[in-house]
């Protein structure tokens, strides 16, 4: 028996990933009816920490993620969900979440 | 002034992908000194949550993350570490952490 390891609120990363491109689209939280739904229904769902709910990707926007693959990583506290999309991953509009560079405006302590 | 958004914890979430073959390595958490080493250093830096330390990324095995560059996502808690690898990234001697098909035996429930 092989385990998923859910942190102390019950969550894991999920990273979805273009199958096609390979352009790392959105990283979010999963719990395990998370990780239960994206199974059953071929499409990526994840927990809301603000929301307190789970949520279909796309389920307003339209733009669902659909799985193609899951990997776990080595200590099994990970999900890299392979992707087919159908819009642009972010709700900005942008293609990803990963739009933006960090400079050092991120960094700089405030003084 | 922009802001990273660091969890209760002070964390947030590092996806490390391989800059020339698209390949999603691993996911670790960062906090702000680790954020703050990696940029200085061009080596990735986490936090150890079972150890309680900074610690970069190949430190032992030799294994160094060179980053080249750093996105942050619409919502500034994570980051996307584009990397060149001068070996396996995983511990086990894997290319990537994420080896493993996510299958039933993960999900079923015990019973």
């Amino acid at each position: 028996m092989k385990a998923l390891k859910y942190d102390a609120n019950g969550l894991l990363t999920g990273v979805a990933q273009d199958a096609d491109s390979g352009q790392v689209l959105m990283v979010a939280m999963m719990n395990a009816e998370a990780v239960a739904a994206t199974l059953q229904t071929g499409k990526a769902h994840f927990w809301s920490r603000s929301r307190k709910k789970l949520w279909m990707k796309g389920e307003t926007s339209g733009n669902i993620l659909d799985v193609q693959a899951v990997k776990v990583d080595c200590d099994g506290d990970a999900l890299l969900l392979l992707v087919k999309t159908r819009g642009p991953a972010c709700h900005t509009g942008n293609v990803s979440c990963f739009y933006t560079d960090l400079d050092e405006d991120y960094v700089k302590p405030i003084v």
